[in-house]
């Protein structure tokens, strides 16, 4: 399975959002994560980058905007 | 491997951009897509849909900003 694991960064620091995270989707300036059990979570923030063979995930809040 | 295939959307349609991808990382309004070979690509875009289960990036064309 190529889920990965979604990390919140703040601050310079990294904290584990959501694990086993199949689908990301953009919606309404944040973002619906769904792992692959179909659990879904909502969050105000943007992707800040994607590594996949690593399986990561990390997102950043939605700061200066 | 859990690298993905990133297609770009336009008009309801989607074509391959890139196969392979590891890594996105946003940047200046647009996406720097980098393959498991390290070979990257820049495209302004932004990311419509991550199914990372299914190996899909579906990325759009930044339109009416």
């Amino acid at each position: 399975m190529c889920e990965a694991n979604a990390y919140l960064r703040s601050d310079g620091k990294e904290e584990m959002l959501m694990e086993m995270v199949d689908k990301i989707i953009p919606q309404d300036g944040g973002l619906v994560l769904e792992d692959i059990f179909g659990r879904r979570q909502v969050i105000k923030a943007r992707i800040a980058e994607l590594a996949l063979v690593e399986h990561r995930i990390v997102l950043e809040k939605e700061a200066e905007k």
